[in-house]
């Protein structure tokens, strides 16, 4: 008898390369997506919201409840950097979709987290794929959410690399760095995939072109929304081709093995000149100082990343029909 | 004919290893050492004049002035961190040596190193192998230092791993972060050594047997003072010998093709949890908004090391008699 699939919910920002890893989780037998929620990040909450809804009734799977997250940062107050101009005006690449139909749940965000995690003590994996507020807030409504929770797999950090916001930090924990460092040391099972790892698999031009000449659905849908992701990054970067941020992520959590980890611990430089940046102590040294990581829970982070294979295992499965 | 030896100054804070940096720079016929200039860290600064002109006077070379740093880094009131636990009370393995005959110059080490420059325009490198805040304190003294000195080669960062302070901060710059990224964006052509490439440089057990074992009168001097640092080592790495911190940076001076470099502009934070970390900026992405590297000017920074040849170098050089 095959193993039961993981249960998982994303948090997401959709957002082009969110949109790649939902159906893909949509389409991993390893997982069951019990539910959605959102974030400000690639587009406003609400946005992200009517985006969430919009891709679960393209996949026909609008039996997974979305929750709207956050609409501010923890401290509240903190401007929010929302990167349009990496995803659209709209997150989708400029597509112009028609509204959804559905409406997210009642509950919060961090509410639905906190009660998932409480039906499902031990076997719930959240996939974060934006800034971290809503993990944060569900860790501060309910002290036991860190040991109800399986794992949190997350996408941020930029692990002794540039960032992508600027050369301190990367986007996700630039979002909201005071709710990173709130997750990242609540003790939690946490796995994080860096850019330093995403920044290694890319979808090309000629993959692209695979999925346009597809029959799959999603294949079809997201050949389209590729434009304007694929136009940053040729001038971000001068590449022909796209990083597969959220889909690598999210991979973490179908097939951990298909990565390497370092462990220790995070912490987030919250402000100055390095707002953002993320600090794994690999606890080589022993300091005669306490220092800021001093007992501070170990996380797992990953360090390489069997590329070709999450290409392969993401374009197979999108284009399937 | 011989190319003319370089002239250096070193502004160092002797320490253990400062004292083999001293005598190997004395013993490397590719530089001129035309001045010490002193700085707390290792020791405060009093202790490391008197430091400096002892050593002078055991080298048999009081004709090198020696010129008083700062006793406060440049912002002033800020706690010093002196690393007596490292390098013994007195900063020389607790050997108790009797205090130098000789006398400081009157000028102080920041104008002592503006007047050189202007003495010998292009012609002066300064080897800084402490917290950066009399190097700082020169540019501020003269608009022109920087353009007058023909490097800086400072021993100072931890770019890309962890720190020696604590888990983001190396040592010298956690002295003085302030002073640091004054020197670090003033536009001078300044060479970074940080602790990701002398972590690389380890002076072993055996080879300290040998320097005892040599007739040379620094061996000898160097092996008795170098206990107090090597039992630091083994309690913080767990290793039985000791890193080559300042002999390596005194070498990027004498012979830098030893290394091999990076470029790019360098930072540094100077508050919050990562207070005293470097941060490079590679410049391989464009980011869209103005970041706090854009338009800093480039510095070259040490990646790798040719670390056989540098133990080699300074065990040749230490060993004569």
């Amino acid at each position: 008898m095959a193993a039961e699939p993981k249960k998982i919910i994303i948090d997401t920002d959709p957002g082009v390369d969110d949109a790649m890893a939902i159906f893909l989780a949509l389409r991993s037998p390893e997982v069951e997506v019990i539910g959605l929620t959102t974030i400000y990040g690639n587009v406003y909450t609400t946005l992200a919201t009517r985006n969430a809804l919009h891709l679960l009734e393209v996949a026909g799977r609008t039996d997974i409840p979305v929750a709207e997250g956050s609409h501010v940062t923890i401290t509240k107050g903190t401007k929010l950097r929302i990167a349009d101009f990496v995803h659209g005006a709209d997150g989708l690449g400029n597509q112009n979709f028609d509204p959804p139909k559905g409406k997210p749940v009642e509950q919060s965000a961090a509410a639905f987290l906190v009660e998932q995690a409480k039906l499902h003590p031990g076997k719930v994996t959240v996939v974060a794929l934006g800034p971290l507020t809503n993990i944060a807030l569900a860790i501060e409504l309910d002290p036991e959410f860190c040991k109800n929770i399986r794992q949190i797999v997350l996408l941020g950090g930029a692990f002794s690399v540039n960032g992508n916001v600027n050369p301190a930090a990367e986007a996700n924990i630039f979002g909201d760095p005071d709710a990173a460092d709130i997750v990242f040391t609540c003790g939690a099972d946490i796995l994080a995939v860096g850019i330093n790892v995403t920044h290694q698999v890319a979808l090309t031009d000629a993959e692209r072109d695979k999925l346009i000449q597809s029959n799959g659905k999603f294949a079809q849908y997201l050949s389209k929304i590729l434009e304007v992701y694929l136009s940053y990054h040729q001038e971000a970067y001068s590449m022909r081709g796209v990083y597969l941020h959220d889909p690598t992520a999210l991979l973490a959590a179908v097939n951990p093995s298909l990565f390497t980890y370092t462990e220790g611990a995070v912490r987030v430089q919250t402000n100055g000149i390095t707002r953002g940046l993320t600090l794994l102590y690999n606890k080589q040294k022993r300091f005669g100082e306490v220092t800021e990581w001093t007992d501070k829970p170990t996380v797992k982070v990953a360090m390489t990343v069997d590329a070709p294979t999450v290409v392969k295992l993401l374009m197979e499965r999108l284009m399937e029909s």
